[in-house]
C-alpha cells in the first residue's frame, strides 16, 4: 500500500492551543506524523511517495472559498493589526451564524474559526494546503487504479466544515478527496470515521447530499467534543436524508461495542455500493490516549483494519486524530497492516 | 434622581479576559463603577439606595432558565473537573446553535458563553444577581412613581441574550427590567442603547416582540464587536417586524452625526407612546475610550441627557459600557445631569 506523505506538515507546530480554559502545549504536534511514518517505514507497509501539487479547484468546491480566503490571509492582517504572535481567535459567531462576513479581521477570526484549537501560525497555511494535497495525490493514485492507498495527512481535517475550522482541523482533507472523486465521475463514495470524535466538518459538508454515505463512530457529543454534532439522531436533510449515520458511544467503550458499530457500519456501506471508500483514520479510540476515553487496544486496530478489508472495496485511508504520541504510529499501521494482510 | 447600587459588584474582578487573541487585563473592572459613584456623589445627582434581594422570576422569563443554573452552578462543576482558577470557554456552539445541551461541563461552557470576555469566577454569579437586582430595584421605583432612576449595574448586561453571555454581560440587566415592567402591566416599554457596541442580547431576547421597542445607535458591527448582529437591515421578525431600529455608524463618528441618530431615535419613541424608557448606558461613546473609536467628547453626554429628558417620558437609566476608567464617571454623570436639569 503507497503512502503519500510531505515533510511541508511540520510547518504547522503551534507552541500552544487554548483548551479546557487555558493556553496548553498541542496535542497536535508533528511528532505524530513522524512516528507514523516510522512505522510505515518499519513495517515496510509500502513506497511512501511525495504528494504532487494541484490548484485549488477541488478546495474551493468543497468549503467556502472564503475560508480558504481567510486562511491564507490571516498572517498578513494579523501584521497588519500590529499583532505579533500566533492567532487565536476570541470572539465567536455563535449567535448568528448566518451572519454577513465582518470585514473586521477580529470578526472574520470569529467568522472562520469555532474553537481554540485552531491556531495560526505564519506557516500554517503551506502545511495546510500540503496536507489537502496529500489526500488529492493519494486519491489520484486511487483514480489511476490502487485498491488502497495511505494519505498521512496532518494537520487533520474532520472538524472543519464548508465555512469554519475547528478542532485542529482547518481543511477537511477527507471531504476533498470525496468531492474529488465525485468530479471525476464517481456515482458514490463512502466516509466512514472511525476517529474516536465526531466528524462534524464531514457531515455538515455532505448533510444533504446522497452521493456522499457518511458514517461516524465516535463519542457521545453530549460528553465530548465537538459537543454539538453527532448524534444519532443526525440523519441528513433533503436529498440526502438517511445518507448520515452516526453511532455515539459512551465514554470507556471497548473494542467489543465499537466493533459491533463498525460491522454496522460496513454492512451499510456494502448496501450502498459505493465506487470509493475512504477511511477518515483517527486512533484516539486507543485506551492510553492522552484526550480520549474509549478503551481499544493496539491488536484491535488490526482487527478493524481486517474487517475494513473484508469490504472488498478500493479504500483509501486518511490519516485524523490519535494524540498518544508513542503509540499513534503502531496503531495507526496496525490498521493499515490488518487490512493488507487481509486483502491480501 | 435616585440610584441604585451595589457594593456586591466587586465580587466579579476576574484578572484577565481573553480578547484579540491573548489574555490581557480585564477592561470591565470595579473601578468603572467606583468612579461614576464617585462623580454621582460629588455632583449630587440624588441619593444612592441599596437594591432589594428578588426572586429569579423575572430573570427566568427572559433567560433561558438554563443559562440561569450554568452560571450558578459554574464554579462547582470546574472545580469537579478538577480544574482551579478562572473559567474560560474554549469550544463554542458556532455550528449549531440548535444543538442539544451537552452533559459535559466543557460543552456547556460553549452552550452558553459566546466569547473569552466573560471570565466566571466563584463570585461572578454573587455579582451577577445583583447586578439584575440593582436594574429590579430601580424598575420597581420606577412602578412606583419615580420619573427617572438610575441603575449603575455592574456586569452590564447588553451583549447577553437569552441563552449566551458573552461580551462582559452574564444577565442582561435592561432586558429584565423591561420584562418586569411588561410583567407588571405596562403596554409598551422602549429600550433605547447609546452604548458603542450594538446591543445584540438586547436585540434578540425581544426580536419578535412588539411590546418592546429596540433601539440601538453603534459601531457598524462589520467593523467592530458584536460583528455578527446590528445591521440595519435587521428590524425585527414576525409580530416584533418594525420593533427593531439599529444605526450603524462608522468608526470615528463625531457628535453631530451621533446626535442625527439620537435625534432619529427619540423620535421613533415619541411615536411608539411607551409607558416607559430603558437607556442602555453605555459612556464608551467617548473620544478617549481605550477600546471604541467614536469622538464624543464629554460635554455631549450633557446635551445627551438633555436630549432624552426631552421624550418627557419616565425614563431609567441602565449602566452598561465605558473603559476610560478616569473619565466614565464624569461621563455617565453629565449624562444624568443633563437630563436632570433638563426635566426640571
Amino acid at each position: 500500500m503507497k503512502t503519500f506523505y510531505s515533510a511541508k506538515h511540520a510547518l504547522h507546530h503551534p507552541p500552544v492551543e487554548l483548551a479546557e480554559g487555558a493556553f496548553v502545549e498541542c496535542f497536535e504536534k508533528p511528532e505524530r506524523a513522524y512516528y507514523v511514518l516510522q512505522s510505515l517505514q518499519d513495517r515496510k507497509i509500502g513506497p511512501v511517495c511525495e504528494p504532487e501539487s494541484f490548484g485549488l479547484e477541488t478546495i474551493l468546491n468543497t468549503h467556502d472559498p472564503r475560508l480558504v480566503e481567510f486562511l491564507q490571509e490571516a498572517q498578513q492582517n494579523w501584521t497588519a493589526l500590529g499583532k505579533a504572535g500566533t492567532i487565536f481567535p476570541t470572539v465567536f459567531c455563535a449567535q448568528n451564524f448566518n451572519a454577513k462576513e465582518p470585514k473586521s479581521f477580529l470578526g472574520k477570526l470569529g467568522y472562520f474559526i469555532g474553537d481554540g484549537c485552531v491556531p495560526i501560525t505564519p506557516t500554517t497555511w503551506d502545511a495546510v494546503q500540503s496536507s489537502a494535497f496529500v489526500a488529492l495525490s493519494a486519491q489520484k493514485a486511487m483514480m489511476a487504479g490502487e485498491k488502497s492507498v495511505f494519505a498521512l495527512c496532518r494537520p487533520p481535517g474532520h472538524h472543519a466544515s464548508a465555512r469554519l475550522a475547528a478542532g485542529y482541523c482547518y481543511l477537511n482533507n477527507a471531504a476533498i478527496a470525496a468531492q474529488a472523486f465525485i468530479g471525476q465521475g464517481a456515482k458514490r463514495v463512502a466516509i466512514l470515521d472511525v476517529d474516536y470524535h465526531h466528524g462534524n466538518g464531514t457531515q455538515d459538508i455532505f448533510y444533504d447530499r446522497d452521493d456522499v454515505l457518511f458514517l461516524s463512530i465516535h463519542a457521545d457529543p453530549a460528553v465530548d467534543y465537538p459537543f454539538f454534532l453527532g448524534y444519532e439522531d443526525e440523519k441528513g436533510a433533503g436529498k440526502g436524508e438517511g445518507f448520515n449515520i452516526n453511532y455515539a458511544l459512551p465514554h470507556g467503550t471497548e473494542y467489543d461495542a465499537w466493533s459491533s458499530a463498525l460491522d454496522e457500519s460496513l454492512d451499510k456501506i456494502r448496501a450502498y455500493a459505493p465506487d470509493f471508500v475512504i477511511i477518515s483514520l483517527g486512533v484516539d479510540t486507543f485506551r492510553g490516549d492522552p484526550i480520549s476515553k474509549f478503551r481499544l487496544e493496539s491488536d484491535h486496530f488490526l482487527d478493524m483494519g481486517a474487517r475494513i478489508a473484508g469490504l472488498k472495496m478500493p479504500t483509501m485511508f486518511v490519516m485524523e486524530g490519535g494524540y498518544a504520541v508513542a503509540e499513534v504510529g503502531l496503531n495507526a499501521t496496525n490498521v493499515l497492516a490488518g487490512f493488507k494482510d487481509k486483502a491480501a
